[in-house]
């Protein structure tokens, strides 16, 4: 099924903007015309000469797809496969790829092209090789969707916020969400209307109440029609949308035309259920399986129930590759693609040639499996790091756990943490405890969202949640661990609820090593304890 | 002497745009606060772990300093420089440097730095590379400028655009100028007042006359406060200011508070006045003397000039190095610089690490001096490229020269070119003679402008300048020699001088082989003189 350029539904005069509808397509797209017929002899583009490119070679030496493995840290540590995966893990092991100035075969990667003025639409190889991924893992349910190389989702959610919205729009969002994704918007004058988050992510319920509810008096505004969404690993509070869940959230975007906006950067550090230390060793891992069967536990991408063509896609290789390259792309309907297109080629232009080339070349020697490979073995890693960072925290703390009925985590697993303060009770000699934070483990990315609670803070109430969760997260750094305040993620900077008393941290376990997590974890207790006395 | 931060003299509140003004600093500056304390243990920012990206070391082959003559190739070709450069020139010379994932040495380039998320300013080592080669070559008159990365000057004028402009706004630029700059201004109801141009370049008799007699009713709009410029090699124009020009175009726009953007790409590529072919073997090339005088018979920069920081001057390394690593930088005051970093942080954000790390390194190896020593040699490549060019002109066609009067190119060597076409004369035997362009060598860049005359066309005042310039340059194209048409370069596309007869092609001689350029200037006389009889 094709949309056929734009599907019926959509109208564009309704969702392209102002400067995207005066956006003409560029004079050089004249001589392109002309430029790609063989056996011309240009004289048109400004074009330095390749023989003048300083690199002659690059050799790269890159890290073998299975370089990780998919079975959990415990499992590895224990019986068969121990000795296996130290041994393996002991060195890294390389693979060597070189790309020359100019090609051994013809349509090899060569710096010749790479270091050339490229199209904004990104590398040819890159693209077929993103394309063929796009197709494989995320299945859009119409067939002539586009894809558009950008330099990283930031840049891409930029591209498309000056494309489809003007100055003055509201758009929608996670009440809590990426805090540079509202960077972006704030400066056009651009306000986002907070949309409750569950244990999942964002609320279809919430959604819907939002756009029928619409009041453009009371708000100042038309109705939105863009939603940006975080839908895997919501950034910051970690949840992850069901099959379910996006259906209900398409079919609400088809009723009211909105655009969706799918920020997916963590798709493939989705985790299974966190299970205690002691299990782990005899759990089975989603990741120990065959790349096809790996593909099938992932949750589906809007793009499977996108039959209209109105899902912008932004995938980036930051999370699965690294964030220096600059590199992820766009997957959407022709006429989205070609506007966003547009709006590269003035600003950006195409992305860095060196990053494409080597990213490209990269794919292409470890192969499509292997790739698929690589990210079973990474996906592996993060669940080992939040695993080992929520076994600190459960031993470190006195931790209940229950079965959420609170709205905002309801089904969840939670964990309540809880501190001795104060001295010990006469009668029974324990010490008092004070619940001190709640959190859920992270269906997916980098981060675990602990729900903080100032209300047996001796200034609560003079103070407010804001000050206070300030007043520790500075304590915090000061004694050398450094986490996210919540108030950042907040896409309602303006209105603080009555009688609140939450605060919020994000805190990430991507890059320490297990050792200062154990170090950072006793600090954030220490801490927490003399700030429960702080007068 | 210092501007203080900006200087007092330029009013910030008529400056800064809207939107810039809407830009709040990101909240990341906050956590920057602590996040370079060393010891600190990282849970707050969303990197991945460096150990899990799959690039382990990556090993250049540069092209050595010295690569090509900084002697004109009929030097090259004739005497003691014969053997020597025939030699040299018949196999590529290399020198090896590598980037590893952690570093040898503390401070040297690694790959866990150039792979992770970096500031929006690009890496410490390049910034400190463009400050120090800034410093040596452009002489700012200020103390405090600074200098800021950006993913090439596209990239660059965009952003600026953004930052310094309103929607409906007016700016300056030259009458003929790079269309990919108006490309970038039109979506934003953003409006070029043409400047007149001479052999040098911009007018700064027409700049004033502008200014001054700016009519806010008339045009719609109030008097423009960015000047867009191309001095050195102007595109499509081939012009190069003097220090004198520079210095009268500064004055005025102290006078009038306009910022001056200096697109600057072709500054290296300024060349010696064309001679003849035969003198040549004996003429002395500027590029042929050491580091530090070459670098002084380069013309100056708008940023020797400016002792109140009005100017942005705009680098990139795309002509220098290669246009494939997308690199480039701002020189500017930094009240300026901080604004257009915070736009960079929500769309770009860092240049490609790959991009930055692999130039940075190469500029390492080479070292300051051997950076200019390559610059000299690519000045002489192109200059050889442009010579060659013209004299293949002047050989097909018969060329009359003269210092011309017209206003255009007033004071400047101009090439008549002529056509023989129709049956001999019955009196002398000689053909009859059509003029039917003319041009000067231009100073610097990669470009020839070709006025045109169509007067003597069948067609001419029946059909439209612009149509029979885009007549011809299909006639051209389809012949296989692809050239830029002229009206692609104009500032004021809408309107059409009356008793206009001339139309203009850009013709590049950056990439073309010696023999495609003989080849294409053989096809333009073959298809010239079937369309002077085209009826």
């Amino acid at each position: 099924m094709s949309t056929g350029g734009l599907p019926k539904s959509i109208d564009l005069s309704h969702h392209l903007s102002d400067v995207a509808n005066a956006r003409l397509p560029s004079p050089l797209k004249l001589l392109a015309k002309y430029a790609y017929t063989p056996g011309m002899i240009p004289l048109a583009g400004g074009m330095p000469n390749p023989s003048y490119f300083p690199f002659s070679a690059i050799h790269v030496d890159a890290l073998v797809t299975n370089s990780f493995a998919p079975i959990s840290l415990e499992r590895r540590q224990s019986g068969t496969f121990s000795w296996l995966w130290n041994m393996f893990g002991s060195k890294e092991k390389t693979v060597p790829f070189a790309v020359k100035k100019y090609p051994d075969h013809p349509g090899d990667i060569d710096l010749a092209t790479t270091l050339q003025y490229g199209t904004a639409e990104g590398s040819i190889q890159l693209r077929e090789i993103c394309q063929a991924f796009t197709e494989r893992v995320y299945q859009p349910a119409y067939e002539d969707w586009k894809v558009l190389l950008h330099t990283g989702n930031t840049d891409g959610w930029s591209r498309i916020v000056t494309t489809f919205t003007n100055h003055g729009d509201w758009i929608l969002a996670e009440e809590w969400t990426y805090p540079s994704a509202l960077s972006t918007v704030q400066p056009w004058g651009i306000k986002a209307a907070p949309v409750t988050v569950d244990g999942e992510g964002l609320s279809a319920v919430d959604l819907r109440k939002i756009l029928a509810g619409w009041d453009e008096a009371e708000r100042g505004g038309k109705r939105p029609h863009v939603l940006y969404t975080i839908p895997v690993g919501q950034n910051p509070t970690g949840g992850t949308l069901s099959a379910q869940r996006k259906q209900e959230v398409y079919n609400i975007c088809v009723e009211f035309d909105v655009i969706i906006v799918e920020d997916d950067p963590y798709y493939f550090l989705q985790m299974p259920h966190y299970v205690p230390k002691e299990t782990r060793k005899t759990s089975a891992s989603p990741f120990d399986t065959d790349e096809d069967n790996y593909l099938r536990k992932l949750v589906p991408s809007y793009l499977k129930f996108d039959w209209q063509g109105r899902v912008i896609r932004l995938d980036t290789f930051s999370k699965t590759i690294a964030p220096g390259v600059r590199l992820g792309w766009f997957t959407c309907n022709p006429t989205f693609a070609e506007n966003l297109l547009r709006q590269g080629q003035t600003s950006t232009q195409a992305p860095c040639g060196l990053g494409q080339a080597m990213v490209a070349q990269l794919l292409i020697t470890w192969k499509p499996d292997g790739y698929i490979r690589w990210l079973r073995g990474l996906g592996q890693q993060y669940t080992d790091r939040r695993d080992h960072f929520i076994d600190l925290l459960r031993a470190k703390f006195h931790t209940l756990t229950s079965v959420s009925e609170h709205n905002f985590w309801k089904g969840c697993t939670v964990y309540d943490a809880y501190l001795e303060t104060g001295s010990p009770s006469e009668k029974t000699g324990a010490f008092e405890k004070v619940k001190c934070f709640s959190f859920v483990a992270p269906s997916a990315g980098m981060f675990i969202w602990l729900k903080f609670y100032f209300d047996s803070h001796p200034k609560f109430g003079k103070k407010s949640v804001e000050t206070l969760e300030m007043h520790l997260w500075e304590e915090l750094a000061k004694a050398e661990v450094l986490v996210a305040p919540g108030w950042m993620f907040s896409a309602d900077q303006e209105n603080t609820p009555d009688g609140k008393y939450e605060g919020h941290y994000r805190i990430s376990f991507s890059t320490a090593t297990f050792s200062d997590m154990k170090r950072g974890v006793d600090i954030i207790a220490e801490v927490m304890k003399s700030f429960l006395h702080d007068d």
